[in-house]
């Protein structure tokens, strides 16, 4: 976008020039995201002057955009004043991921300078555990009593709205808290502003979550159903706050990485590639790494085994690249579709048997193709088609052995009680090969009449 | 949920004795997708009756929530007319969404059954490129005038809105049908029944992509601004549709799941695995195994070259599945974080370097770690110093080269103009592989003074 890129040179130049007017009546048509676009490509000097000319509620909404290590240089630059501004500003989830994501100390500094009813909120829902749908909620909604009619609901609206994080979906609860209605602004315009709350609210089948259900279960809700926001209420049924749907797509967001991170034998991350620091990134990676690293012994150990048949026919030798990476492959393949599966919730533990029929009618003919070009092509390359042969009937056996195996380990982790994205491609691939090694030993010893040990 | 289970039982029962009354009864109180959950449940006759049952836009909204296969099942049992009512209460792009989704003479008879409107309006739908922002738009909005004040448009919204999908963000165009602004409900509940629609709309930095525009684009929009909806526009600037956040958020699940099966060597499938035939998932998974299979043959003729060395000392051979193995893993770990960081844009061309210089740094830890571990492990098993060193140095050097090609291959692909995904674990494995060997080789060659071919 040219367009944005020249805004991006004019601001710099203002930011320099320190000129606040014209970076206000630049700003002010400016959308919050790009705004904080910007904010994250200046200096630091530059930064806290165009921050600086921004309105007091656009601030705190460029503020929640920042990336964690900006809004970290920024609280160290602010005014304590200034500071405490712009977190009254912010709505509250956005304030108490604030709180999760920085450093004790500047955690501290904030809550220092937020209004006492900031720093309620704040702690209420910091109380709440990581990735529990209480600390992904917000407590800032709209709350209806049943004998208002519309009219009088879009009166409330306006005298409360403008804190509120969303006012389509307002809640509807009796004097002791217990939620006992949902009803959307779209069902008040399409009534009349005479019709009362009560008349028009869904109160039978309301969909809610607990402040201690995984956030997962959330955004489960807003896949299923088309809703704008989720209440979530405590073991009494009181209504305690609510979830929106854009935060619960940063959550299916952030699910989706950790399960590409878990695929790829790593331990889940929740910050930016670009922000987290080398030894935090090596941490992540190096235990899983190890565990493979050791269980991979076993195949040599496999290996090692067979060393006479080797020493009789080292032409044995140069397949088992092959062998290991399409065994690998095909079996990452079906715990790749089995995992996905499951995290979608397409498939369920009842579906067990017709996986494992389906890989295994599915494996007979990837299987058999492969086996069929490999041996043509093996016998092409090394005119020995007892080699041939044996390789084929290894690689045939290998991947129908990697796809069965690869399409039940994520299902009997699930039925376990375990995450099913831990049976991604490292231990099916390591599993898969002493198998497809085994076998190999196996099929050679019948067909080219070399003795096992 | 147990109170599911025992509606569904209930349900079952009355659909059995036909009951239509009490069915109508337990239905009304439910929620469009847990019916279309039930239905998925019973058995062909009785989906019939349960479907029969409910009020003519129920029915239409519990359709949308079926998958394919029933909806084709379904279609074949209705009555035309019955069919034709369904299909014009749809909302135009979940009908445009069936369209696509069954077969062609199911598709006919649903056309054929719609009234000339709805026909219309999904032809128009059905036109636009799969993928594109304009095959997932809907061409039911709320349009207002700017000089409309928000009483007006209240009345207006109250008059058009049952059909439209969202009215929570309402569109202002001119005369010509050019796009001039953008409303909310929040806005105008906020504001006074007699302010002008032209004075409170956002007219300047609108955010609208083209019909042509890639559908990833409209997600990444939804996950940078918090919108409920964004505006399609054709090139002259002409408001054609909208895609709703409910849509985005579908798209965003589907974008991820082709990511899933690309970086596990697959073709994408938009189909879910139980509804996919045995025949079309083997030819989504084979491809790249053959692929993958000839070039892992490299790999197979550097062992070939090196036979004399594996004659003068066996003991090399059992490493190799374990070098292969942490190889292969230690690259997908990388090119995972970066195609991931790619796909939700925290990582551009730009950060190349950044990477690159990241990568080397994390890789001499990891390596390092995993080095220092495997020589006194393999010195413990073996007895053999000479050997476990030259292991150890050959890990450490495989770990760099892994995650260092693992890191850049995404961002070289990118780059070119290639999907990133595309360069995950499989091919940087077999790449690691030939790698990986080559330096085990030259490392024995020097420290074990077994002279090469």
């Amino acid at each position: 976008m040219p367009e944005i890129t020249e805004t991006l040179e004019k601001i710099k130049s203002l930011a320099e020039s320190k000129n606040i007017r014209e970076l206000r009546a630049i700003t002010e048509d400016m959308n919050d995201a790009d705004i904080a676009d910007a904010i994250e490509q200046l200096e630091p000097e530059e930064r806290v002057v165009l921050f600086r000319a921004l309105s007091r509620d656009m601030a705190a909404e460029v503020f929640a955009h920042l990336i964690p290590d900006t809004k970290e240089a920024l609280v160290s630059q602010l005014t304590a004043p200034e500071l405490g501004r712009i977190v009254d500003e912010l709505f509250l989830d956005d304030a108490a991921d604030l709180a999760e994501e920085l450093p004790a100390d500047v955690v501290n500094r904030i809550l220092a300078n937020a209004s006492p009813e900031t720093r309620r909120g704040i702690n209420q829902l910091l109380q709440y555990q990581e990735d529990s749908a209480g600390s992904i909620m917000t407590t800032e909604y709209i709350s209806l009593r049943p004998d208002m009619n519309v009219e009088e609901s879009f009166r409330h609206i306006r005298e409360v709205g403008t804190d509120k994080e969303t006012l389509y979906t307002c809640y509807v609860t009796d004097p002791k808290g217990i939620l006992i209605g949902v009803v959307t602004v779209r069902t008040m315009l399409l009534s009349q502003y005479a019709d009362k709350i009560g008349d028009i609210m869904t109160d039978s089948n309301l969909i809610t979550v607990n402040t201690n259900d995984d956030r997962e279960k959330v955004t489960e809700i807003f896949q299923k159903y088309d809703f704008m926001a989720v209440p979530v209420v405590d073991s009494l049924n009181h209504l305690v706050g609510i979830v929106t749907v854009d935060d619960a797509m940063e959550v299916l967001e952030e699910e989706s990485t950790e399960d590409f991170h878990k695929m790829a034998a790593m331990l889940p991350m929740d910050e930016p590639y670009l922000s987290m620091g080398v030894g935090e990134l090596a941490r992540k990676r190096v235990i899983w790494l190890m565990v493979l690293m050791i269980s991979a012994t076993l195949s040599g150990s496999i290996l090692n085994h067979y060393q006479s048949v080797f020493a009789a026919l080292p032409a044995l030798i140069a397949s088992i690249p092959m062998l290991m990476d399409t065994g690998g492959n095909a079996g990452s393949q079906s715990s790749t579709l089995v995992i996905r599966g499951i995290a979608v919730g397409e498939l369920k533990l009842r579906d067990a048997f017709t996986v494992l029929f389906k890989e295994i009618r599915v494996s007979l003919i990837v299987g058999g193709g492969l086996a069929f070009v490999n041996f043509f092509y093996k016998y092409a390359m090394s005119g020995d088609w007892l080699l041939s042969l044996t390789v084929g009937i290894s690689l045939f056996a290998t991947v129908i052995f990697a796809q069965t195996v690869g399409g039940m380990l994520p299902l009997l982790a699930k039925s376990l009680g375990f995450d099913p994205a831990l049976m991604a491609a490292p231990i099916v691939t390591t599993i898969v090969d002493a198998g497809s090694l085994t076998m190999y030993f196996a099929v050679a010893s019948q067909i080219m009449n070399v003795g096992s040990v």
